[in-house]
């Protein structure tokens, strides 16, 4: 057993999805929480600019002695992991690898990939999913609308419906038998998306992708925390804790209480 | 006459719709116009980075020996005119104050006021539009997704029209006469707005009091250059030319065909 907690980072506040599915899964775990929300979007960033952000983010994860460092951000996973790894002693998981394997996994024939326009440029999981060796077609588009409608908290709102058939039908018209959410905001939108897309489809759900990975990897060391009352997690963001409060409450249905200003070491 | 090219900046591409409406009143006028899209967004900045910006934006602009410089971002106008004016010999207009006095100009009572949430939380449209002294009742609202809809080309979409409604008719129902497009990006929603809110309240396009302000400006100086041919205007942007082009075909009707990457004096 390991009783330290489990550090997560992400630009913002899309990681609480994760942060969520890693609740849910192991109960008995705490979790500190960072979200750089004065540098996002990380999407528009230069790799170099990225690793460095990514690096002072794990760095102040590691002052807390976490014992996994989750990187619940799609721009860091896809090029910051080998530098976070070399780094770092103690296990980093992303969230492309374990939503690309799942996809290659389920995936009959042809794959669609949706993301932010950053992820969907920088094809990430489209090389992800192509490693697998599997002879699957990929289509991927970016649905640059969704993610202010999540934070806008119209998850469940008439007109985001209507976004979702705009976005997705042309997909599901070219036969695609797996989505691919490739964006951790998109589990918002899960059940919009299934009513759309029907029970056909198979949806991967990268946070719960990426909580079912940090649970085995936890699990082959011995490190699970099995649940003895309710551990209480730390929140920290680098800008306007309150905002994050706010938006927060759509991700998680209740109220975050303790977001802390984080001083990056970096920083001056 | 003064034969120099109008300089403008903006964080990005909502500039374009003052480009165009400079363009319109002004058609002499060659524009030089430097979106700096490697560090959008400015509305979550701090006040002294906006300045900073701002400052290495307009000397850019100052070394293609401009006659003016128009400020076309919400941000930068709300706070760096005065560093601004202090540095640089030339005019320098925002859009800010041209919208506040066209405001104060046609208001009756009440005066709704629409923009990004950093913008609205700024709160620079309510204390510019006060500070002309009378008693109209202002009522502020953030529309977080018009600026994603105009991007994504869906200006004249009928989901827009929808969250223009969900959005606007909340104003409407509280009784205003006179909306500020406090953004601007929100020129190309105009249609759309006016659809909805009906031809009873005023909108006021910050682009076209910005233009006219400028045109005032131009002209009272013995400045303005008479239309002889089509000048051709020269576009930078800071990261990402082909994104500019292609959004910027959203804005002007029209490809832009020769959009350079900047190098910023302050920037290594």
């Amino acid at each position: 057993m390991n009783r330290n907690a489990i550090g997560m980072f992400d630009s913002g506040i899309g990681g609480l999805t994760v942060y969520q599915a890693i609740k849910e899964k192991m109960a008995g775990e705490k979790i500190i929480y960072l979200g750089d929300t004065a540098r996002l979007p990380y999407g528009s960033k230069s790799a170099e600019t990225i690793i460095r952000f990514s690096e002072e983010n794990a760095r102040f994860l590691m002052e807390k002695s976490v014992k996994i460092i989750v990187v619940a951000c799609n721009s860091s996973s896809a090029h910051a992991l080998p530098r976070l790894q070399e780094l770092f002693p103690v296990p980093i998981v992303g969230v492309i690898e374990p939503g690309a394997e799942a996809a290659a996994k389920w995936a009959k024939k042809r794959i669609g990939v949706i993301g932010t326009t950053a992820t969907i440029r920088s094809r990430a999981y489209e090389i992800a999913i192509l490693e697998k060796k599997g002879t699957w077609e990929i289509l991927s588009r970016d649905c640059p609308l969704f993610v202010p409608l999540v934070e806008e908290g119209w998850g469940e709102h008439r007109i985001t419906r209507l976004v979702v058939e705009e976005y997705l039908l042309p997909l599901k018209d070219q036969g695609i038998d797996t989505l691919v959410l490739g964006c951790t905001h998109y589990p918002v939108l899960k059940n919009a998306i299934a009513q759309v897309l029907g029970p056909e489809i198979r949806l991967i759900d990268s946070a719960l992708t990426t909580a079912e990975r940090v649970f085995q990897m936890l699990k082959k060391r011995g490190w699970l925390h099995p649940a003895e009352g309710t551990p209480e997690d730390d929140f920290y963001v680098t800008d306007f804790p309150e905002r994050f409060q706010k938006v927060g409450e759509i991700f998680l249905k209740k109220k975050i209480l303790n977001v802390e200003v984080a001083n990056l070491p970096g920083r001056t």
